[in-house]
């Protein structure tokens, strides 16, 4: 049945942030259709309207577009990761009365770390320097110089395509992080990479943004963000704004709006020695960097994308509940199911029910709301001891 | 697949309060199941593990039992409404390995208003006085000297099954509010209503605990709460405590020890005109005038039901965020789909998505939180103007 009155996403997606998706959505009756090779994924465990195929492809999305039509008169599609195939959106975009937000143009341009730096650059927007490096020798030169970070244009994310190399001695760091094996010089295809500058960074923050097609812009607090083994361990917040964030703030603002961005986007941010701020990276969707916000603020990260990407409605800023830590749940061994968790009237449990636990998967969070973030952290590493992970 | 180390809630009930259980069970990794006669109910919307049956009865209930053991070796099995037939919980429990919280004890004692009310003056609980009438005699001679209330045993809810007669003449009501047409005094069974004295109270409040097996006891605030047609339109908290508030809380905890109750539960109380409190009705179970606990506490009713169900911590009470008011959203014509309504950085909407909008129906409610209670109140009175229901 169709219902022309309400709002109706379809998400290309099926993780845990497809599913803290739904879970917004379902609140505010926005209608919900994920598109999953595995019922048992995150998502279709909290939502009834899964769409199952054996593959994601042109075939697939192309039905999934069509089911999606046959719910609602004017879906949204959205996405989980930026990393799927933008030929795919683009048949999805296709579809008559099918709009894709973020839209398909600013998927493109930033999922792509090459065009993303450009659209930093454009904008003036601080980021840390690139070289244009095409061969071993150009690379060895730029390492006899300085420190660089090799980052795989795409498909990076927790560290993986992501290399340190702190002179030409790390070199041989390549073989063993990707699948070369011994002719280096010959297979390393130096057009799928960035190379940055390596910043020795005092700390990492991140800023969020939802933007709505009308212009409205919700800002999200500053926080801190700690890497382990390059996998996002904890955020704390929300940080004092200095005077330098507060610039870098209205910077992505008036690029957000030049670009006619839709939805939910991440900025992370690298903190130098000097405390100059610097992009690291941005992530157009949903962000680990804001779970905090489903407790912590009273305008959570999805609603506002939902609503972002609905030309609804936007805060100007969510309205602040408590100081603030979130601790990501990452798996340390190949086991099925862990003890499972509980909860406290301190802190909060999101488990995303995954039906297995590996080694390094992100498998939950845990909140905590504190007089300060800095004893919400001290709270969570405490109570972290009991999870069986 | 059987899930030894987790933990298993089979849910009998499908509407809002089973949904908003589920989508706080997923959080905790507290697998759910929900029997359910039809996939498009509220809690089915949210949930994946949906036992779809044509009817409720003996065969069916014995059948979801093995489902839940199939999926674990302990599961619990919870209502939704202490209105279910007894006799089919008897033959759940009577199913192996399978435990019912509340216990069958409990619900036999609460559900039915009669030794509900003797559960209430065993434990010195006060509440309105009633009289025992089994002829339309003593009915007039009762109702020549007081106004009453009647109320059916069981299945009253949101004002069905209530009578409010102010003197005699009013006997002719008992004809326009039960199946009987002429012959009053051969068909109205006395033996199915409890008689109450009119309480004309100054306000209505609510005040709701969960208990675990081990004893554990979490005290939510008391809220005040409006009825209009004897439906709750609004409730408000949270209350300042006074001395007779703490003093009910005390008999109530003490109470709940004695009969080892596990689960959550709440009481409607009466204040009167001369400031005295009076329990109104028990419901063990989740309940409307607890839903503010979603957005407005550190620690809500869901959570705390599960917790306490499982034999999980419960802390004493939950931290407050803010003061809070919650407005429900009741259907006014008989409409599919009204207008989707929205939300802002201000308050919370919780959209049950039911398949038909009906005169009278709950259809969701939305929690304000601001400076005040009533603040959050005219707040929420405000936006509801918006809303095409």
């Amino acid at each position: 049945m169709t219902d022309s009155t309400g709002f109706f996403v379809g998400i290309l997606g099926d993780g845990q942030l497809a599913r803290m998706m739904c879970q917004e959505a379902h609140k505010l009756n926005i209608k919900t259709s994920v598109l999953t090779t595995s019922l048992s994924n995150p998502a279709c465990l909290v939502n009834s309207d899964n769409y199952l195929v054996e593959q994601i492809n042109e075939i697939t999305i192309k039905e999934f577009s069509h089911h999606c039509l046959r719910q609602n008169p004017n879906p949204i599609l959205t996405i989980e990761s930026e990393f799927i195939d933008p030929e795919l959106l683009e048949i999805a975009q296709a579809t008559e009365n099918i709009n894709i937000y973020p839209s398909l143009v600013n998927i493109k341009q930033l999922r792509d770390r090459k065009p993303q730096k450009e659209f930093l650059k454009i904008f003036d927007i601080p980021t840390s320097p690139t070289y244009e490096i095409s061969s071993f020798d150009e690379l060895k030169l730029v390492l006899d110089q300085k420190s660089l970070v090799l980052k795989k244009r795409l498909f990076g994310y927790d560290g993986y395509g992501t290399l340190v190399l702190k002179n030409v001695n790390d070199l041989s760091l390549i073989n063993s992080k990707t699948p070369l094996t011994e002719h280096i010089e010959d297979d390393f295809n130096f057009e799928e990479w960035i190379y940055e500058d390596f910043i020795n960074f005092k700390r990492e923050l991140a800023i969020s943004f939802s933007r709505n097609k009308s212009g409205q812009i919700c800002v999200f607090p500053w926080v801190e963000s700690y890497q382990k083994n390059s996998k996002c361990l904890w955020v704390k917040g929300p940080l004092a704004v200095n005077q330098k964030m507060e610039a870098l703030e209205q910077k992505i603002i008036k690029a957000l709006n030049k670009i006619e961005y839709s939805g939910f986007i991440t900025f992370e941010v690298f903190e130098t020695q000097t405390n100059e701020l610097l992009i690291n990276e941005v992530a157009p969707r949903v962000h680990n960097s804001a779970h905090y916000s489903l407790e912590a603020l009273y305008f959570n990260q999805f609603k506002a994308h939902l609503l972002g990407i609905l030309n609804q409605d936007l805060p100007k800023s969510p309205k602040i509940i408590s100081p603030f830590a979130m601790y990501n749940l990452i798996g340390t061994k190949d086991v099925l199911n862990p003890k499972t968790p509980v909860t406290s009237n301190s802190y909060f449990l999101n488990w995303y029910q995954k039906k297995e636990t590996r080694v390094g998967r992100k498998m939950g969070h845990i909140t905590c709301l504190a007089s300060t973030f800095d004893l919400a952290l001290a709270e969570l590493e405490k109570s972290i001891e009991g999870f069986d992970l």
